[in-house]
């Protein structure tokens, strides 16, 4: 298989941690999202995914993106480990944790989104840094009700073993540290980051562990 | 089961797709999502729904939440008539064009959002709306370039029978024509949206044919 990536990615970055998870190696693309414009805009890049964005898994013949889309592909095509719970309200809860990531929080922070609201807005810098933390801290904050609250929880999002939701959580967390944000007011999120980043699966899936990182 | 929606909500819209495409009775309750400072808020909707957000779904003791993660709960609990192709390629197809939708387009122009942009950052009902068509546009012009050049395409997103991506299609392209953007410049989603349209599951999900609607 071959994964188009940016090591910042946070799409990027939950693939990997699934891909490692299900021990499936895999060769590494980069696609650096600010270099000549954007490698990402490229015609050849854009054949792969029409929307501009990373990742892209190539797996034979067949070409997937939307992170969410390829994790549920490898569970499915590579049942073991699982990803996700056997019993179908289980596996809705641990959706539903990894959605609130992917849907509620990330998509406000994206670059092509902090750009808009420089370039077309005209926001400040700061009022750009106060967007990003904002959407952050609301999502994580939620997060934590739910997880502190929820019997389900355990060494990791659901139970003691990594989830796809785990496998969204720990890189938004990897990046509201990136950006200041205080991670251990949300201490339940706190401790299931600290404990994935022990697995080498989540180390290995890291933005500086990646071939093309930069300082 | 009991549903917890607005009518006007792209994402509990979606869900009451699903569910009249499986034919599944449920009780509508209605969250009004800007009466009272907004129904969503109150402490009695946030032990259900502690983001909230609508929609929610109860299923006996299940509580749900995500629009994505109740579809695909249904899919697994209720799998006739299926939302998903058999083939783990072509799922991933479905899902992908699903969450294009759902993490690319709609949570950019979510209340809160376009609330934030215009309480927060001050910025003018022109460009708050500039906002909402740019992410609409860019999306559905992504979506319009993936699908017309797909050979999958049929009736429908994929083949000649509805799908978990009609199902998130048609709420977006309702929601743009709301907004008065001229739809017919993507011939395919334009089709597709005509032809979903025509189906009574998706007629009587329109918000119109909501017991809350407004109009």
């Amino acid at each position: 298989m071959k994964l188009y990536s940016y090591f910042r990615s946070s799409a990027a970055y939950r693939v990997r941690i699934a891909l490692n998870l299900k021990n499936l190696p895999y060769e590494y693309v980069p696609v650096h999202l600010l270099r000549a414009g954007g490698e990402q805009l490229a015609p050849e890049y854009r054949k792969l995914n029409p929307d501009a964005l990373v990742p892209t898994l190539v797996d034979g013949e067949t070409v997937l993106q939307q992170s969410l889309a390829i994790i549920e592909y490898l569970e499915e095509t590579h049942p073991s480990p699982p990803l996700l719970p056997p019993a179908s309200a289980d596996r809705a809860y641990v959706r539903a944790v990894a959605l609130q990531v992917a849907c509620e929080i990330h998509p406000l922070d994206n670059l092509r989104v902090l750009r808009y609201l420089v370039h077309e807005l005209g926001v400040t810098e700061d009022a750009k840094n106060g967007w990003y933390r904002h959407w952050i801290e609301n999502g994580l904050t939620s997060l934590e009700t739910r997880l502190a609250a929820d019997r389900r929880t355990g060494m990791f999002v659901f139970g003691d073993e990594p989830t796809l939701a785990d496998a969204c959580l720990v890189p938004q967390m990897f990046n509201a540290q990136r950006f200041r944000i205080d991670t251990a007011r949300y201490p339940t999120l706190q401790r299931i980051y600290d404990q994935a980043s022990q697995l080498d699966a989540f180390a290995r899936a890291a933005p500086d562990a990646q071939p093309d990182a930069e300082p």
